[in-house]
């Protein structure tokens, strides 16, 4: 029985066979150039998906929180990670010293307050913890600025005790504002170019810099192109989403994760609603040029206007009023990552069948 | 020692002295005039919650998804449901006939084709099913229109085995597009009146209708104020969120559930980033008259202007510009429901302190 009429719905089902050609692709690009691939595992947060990349030759794994990473350790499958994230307050900083016991530990840092948080916990518990500096190539969340601030926070950092600084880290998000594939490359190198540069400026005054980190699907083979660039951090490409598709290289064969839907009701010619609200599609918004609340693979022209939690108000046009209460839709989120977040399990797929279900372990790990 | 220094961030913490007077304002209400209570059980989540509505006097409990219904019979709080959602699909139709071995079930139509699968699906049980019209009174999502087109699918549902007709219900979210409290009052009486006409049609026709209930918490006290209208299903009223404030009945103080976060970062004069981002605050956006993904209690005049998953990134005004790496801070989400969604626990406290944590038991159950 094919898995659309096997499966209840909504829920989230993955093509095996898309996700391995996924996994494969960015492995053997960063082989080719020497880069080491860290996975964050925010965007499938399963242990299965985690041993496919380990399989094809991911070093470790990134993580935004500790409950993230303990989850994957619980799950045997962890056992070197980045915190690509500040690590404030004691009951966090006690439970990065419980993980250090079982994993290759290595945390994100942004200012000396956070740094010596760390380094007064790590030394009290007798450890030394692995940082990396995060530097803010233009996305504008947490970061030092490139150049001189990082070369002065990294001054305070090699003094303090119990840290040892291994390099830098950013994430390129702000990539996915360029407009087209061309302004996204520029972003994307140039980002690349401040963290090489503020690298080779720590490598002159003699601070050492292993690791120069960056991460970001769409700006994977961009911002990576720059040489010095040591690892890379891609997370949405094992399943890709409607964001992929701006740019070009990505189109819905490639999205390995689709989202499956009951049309419920018919109410008006041109109005379906469907059985996946913001509780399975997320509220996260079209990317630019794009309207509504996912791609629907049958009707790429229909829109999905409006979502409450559990209905999807979908607006027809003539070409779609044929659809009937009961008929199943395929949708592509416009963001992957929340809607995994929203499920326990993923369905997976290979030739149209059910051949197994995958846990999503570290749903819902925002500690 | 404080709830505030005591708990891992981000986390949801519920005051259950707020929460119990909210529970009961609406009960006093509801008993004052003779209406059921019936709550929306997609707020909380929980058995605890549930528990409280049912000792003030809730007569059963209004769930969307199957999945939500099962989870709480579970939990031994459930023995009478409204699900409040077209029922479709032979998988769904299974789990709806074991549920009603253990509850009383009631459940929404609005097509002849749903109504025909629960008939099929009972007749062959050998059982019967309550059943409610769902109708539209503005919201524009399911449900067929007030008067002539009820009338005829209530002559149609009559005539199906299997299946009793009970009476009429509506979700009249559309008031919440309402610009202010006059005119969210008179959207709320007109949908109770069509509500209330609807059933008069029915009956004139000979077609009895016991049930006429509504649903909505700002339209709480306006549709319900149209006699004749016998049931109210209000789901935030436990809570209450951002979006409760701009009709001017409800302010901060009266709202039971905050978001616990910590400043991680501080990378310029006018820039936090806190340690909740949309996988704890959700994407839902402000309502009409705000701006931010949420209130935050300490400085309402500082704007959460953007979110990824784990990041929320705020604009601080001067007034706020002494917030330091490790201060804490209360949000009161946009859309409490799904927020509570994305959470496996909530923290209950009373004068300040912790006193437990509840399961949100429900979460996640979109099936």
């Amino acid at each position: 029985m094919s898995y659309r009429d096997e499966l209840d719905t909504p829920c989230l089902v993955v093509d095996l066979d898309r996700l391995e050609r996924n996994i494969a692709e960015i492995a053997a690009y960063a082989r080719e150039r020497g880069l080491a691939v860290r996975p964050h595992i925010k965007t499938h947060k399963t242990a299965e998906i985690a041993r496919l990349q380990r399989q094809h030759g991911a070093v470790g794994f990134t993580c935004a929180k500790l409950g993230e990473a303990e989850t994957l350790a619980d799950a045997g499958v962890l056992d070197d990670v980045l915190l690509a994230y500040q690590i404030v307050g004691e009951q966090k900083i006690r439970r990065l010293l419980a993980l250090m016991d079982r994993a290759t530990v290595t945390v994100a840092v942004d200012s000396v307050e956070v740094a010596e948080g760390l380094s007064r916990g790590v030394r009290q518990a007798g450890k030394m913890l692995d940082v990396l500096i995060e530097v803010n190539t233009g996305l504008n969340r947490a970061g030092v600025e490139p150049g001189e601030p990082v070369l002065r926070l990294a001054r305070e950092v090699v003094q303090m005790p119990g840290l040892r600084l291994r390099g830098l880290m950013t994430h390129e998000g702000h990539v996915a504002r360029a407009r087209d594939a061309e302004e996204l490359a520029g972003i994307a190198r140039r980002a690349g170019q401040d963290m090489v540069d503020s690298a080779e400026l720590l490598r002159r005054e003699g601070i050492p810099v292993e690791v120069v980190s960056v991460g970001s699907t769409p700006a994977a083979f961009y911002t990576t192109s720059v040489p010095g660039i040591t690892e890379m951090r891609p997370g949405t490409y094992v399943f890709y989403d409607n964001a992929s598709f701006r740019f070009g290289r990505i189109g819905p064969d490639r999205c390995a994760l689709r989202i499956l839907t009951t049309v419920i009701s018919r109410p008006a010619a041109d109005r379906a609603v469907i059985d996946a609200g913001s509780k399975t599609l997320t509220m996260d918004p079209p990317p630019p040029g794009r309207s509504g609340h996912g791609y629907i693979v049958e009707h790429p022209e229909a829109v999905i206007v409006r979502l409450s939690e559990e209905h999807g108000v979908v607006e027809l046009p003539s070409s779609a009023r044929g659809l009937r209460v009961g008929d199943r839709l395929e949708i592509i989120p416009n963001h992957v990552c929340p809607a995994v977040n929203l499920q326990d399990e993923l369905f997976v797929v290979q030739g149209g069948r059910v051949i197994g279900t995958w846990p999503v372990l570290a749903r819902g790990k925002v500690r």
